[in-house]
C-alpha cells in the first residue's frame, strides 16, 4: 500500500529533515508549506498540533477521515523508517555500530540544538557576549562541535561506515539553523567534509528546494555560515 | 549472559531515569555517583565523556578491557531496552499506539526539557519575569503542560494503556527537574495522578534512593514542587 503522507513544513525550519528522509526512502508525500510570521509559526500551523510544533507529519494511510498528526522530528523519523521504510537508515541492535547510531541519532535534538537555542535565547536579552552565562553556553557548543568534528575526521558518517538517520537528524543544526544562531566551521574540517558529503546526496538536493526554494546549499555549508534570518534581530529583541 | 553495566549518575540529575529503567527490567548494574560541584558536573564526570554529559552508561559486557561509554538519555534507554531488555517497555511498529509511543518518548528531551532549561538560562541573566522573552518561554511551557495534562486525563500512561519507556523518559521533567526550574502542577490533575502512579511503582521506589538518598518522593511530586536546588541561585547568577 502506498502511504498517504503530508509534511507540514515551517520554512527555514527543521522539517527539511523529514523531506530529505522521505526522498532518501523514495516515499511519495504531499507538502504543505508555512512561512514564518515574521519569525515564529503562523497561526495556521500553530493550530495544527496542540504544542504548536513544526514539522508535523499527517498520515492518512489507515484512516483518511481522521488522519494521524505526529510532531517531534525524532518521532517522525523513527515512525517513517519503521512503518514505511523497512527499517532502512536505522541500525539494528545486532549491528556493531548500534550504540554509535543511537548516540548520534539523539545528539542533535538532545544536546546540540537545545544548547544552540539556549544561546539564541540569551542573545535576545543580553547584548554582551562576554557575559559569563553566554560564554559558558559557548563553551558547551564548542565542546559539542569538537566532538562531532573528531568523530567525522575518523568516520565517513556519524554512525560509522553507513549513512544513517543519525546524519539526517544532525545536518540541519550545522546548516539552516545557523541562520538563527550562527557559528563558524572554519576550525572543523571533519564537519565541513561531512556536510559536503551529505548535501551532495541526490535526495538532499531534491528535498531542500521543495521545502525552501530560497535556500542556497553552498551558503548553508560554507565555513562562516549563511546570512542571518532577516526577521530575527528585531523580533527577538522586542 | 549477564550484562556488565555501570551507570555514572550525576546526583539530582537525569540519570535517575536510567536507574529506574534498569530496576523495571530487573537488570543488575553498578552505580557510580557524582555530586554537583556546586551546580555543574565535577571534573571527574566531565572527563568521562567528550561532551561532558551525564548520565553515562558504561557497558563492559562485550569488551571488559575497553568498555563502551554511551551518553544521551534517549540513546541509553533505547540501547538498554533493545540490547538487554528484549524490547520491553518499547512498543513495536505494529502496535496501534506506536505513533503515540514515539511522540511521548521524544517529547521530554526534544521539547519540554529544552524549553524549561531555556527559561532557566533566561532566569540567570534577567530578574524580571515580565520580560517578553521570559513570558514567551512561559507560554510555551504552559502549552506543553496543558497538552501532557489532557493526554493523561484520558489515558493511564503517556503511550496509552501500557506503561512504557515514554513514561520513564518523561517523569524527571515533572519531578526532580523542578528543583532547577520550578513550575506548579496545581492546575494539572492529569499530570499529578500520573506522577503518583509512576512514582508508586516499586522499581521507581527502588531506584530513586540508590541514586539520590536525599530526595523525598512526596516533595518531588507535590503540586507546588520541591524546594529549589540550594547551589543554583548563586552559581547561575555569578
Amino acid at each position: 500500500m502506498t502511504p498517504s503522507l503530508t509534511v507540514h513544513h515551517l520554512q527555514v525550519g527543521q522539517g527539511e529533515r523529514i523531506l530529505w528522509l522521505l526522498e532518501e526512502l523514495s516515499i511519495p508525500y504531499n507538502l504543505k508549506l508555512y512561512q514564518r510570521d515574521p519569525f515564529f509559526s503562523p497561526p495556521s500551523l500553530e493550530a495544527l498540533h496542540p504544542i504548536g510544533a513544526a514539522p508535523v507529519l499527517e498520515d492518512a494511510t489507515s484512516n483518511p477521515e481522521n488522519p494521524l498528526l505526529l510532531a517531534e522530528t525524532g518521532a517522525i523519523t523513527e515512525y517513517v523508517i519503521h512503518k514505511y521504510g523497512n527499517g532502512r537508515f536505522a541500525l539494528p541492535p545486532t549491528h556493531s555500530s548500534y550504540a554509535d547510531y543511537l548516540f548520534w541519532f539523539h545528539f542533535a535534538n538532545g544536546t546540540l540544538q537545545p544548547t544552540l537555542f539556549r544561546r539564541l535565547g540569551l542573545r535576545a536579552v543580553i547584548q554582551d557576549e562576554t557575559h559569563p552565562r553566554f560564554q559558558m553556553t559557548t563553551e558547551r557548543i564548542d565542546r559539542a562541535l569538537a566532538h562531532v568534528n573528531s568523530r567525522l575526521l575518523e568516520n565517513t558518517w556519524l554512525a560509522g561506515d553507513e549513512f544513517t538517520a543519525a546524519d539526517i537528524m544532525s545536518v540541519w543544526a550545522f546548516t539552516t539553523s545557523r541562520k538563527f544562531e550562527p557559528f563558524d566551521l572554519s576550525a572543523y574540517q571533519g564537519i565541513q567534509a561531512w556536510l559536503k558529503r551529505c548535501t551532495d546526496r541526490s535526495a538532499y538536493r531534491a528535498a531542500l528546494p521543495k521545502g525552501d526554494p530560497d535556500l542556497v546549499i553552498e551558503e548553508l555549508i560554507c565555513a562562516e555560515g549563511p546570512s542571518r534570518f532577516g526577521a530575527f534581530t528585531s523580533q527577538a529583541k522586542k
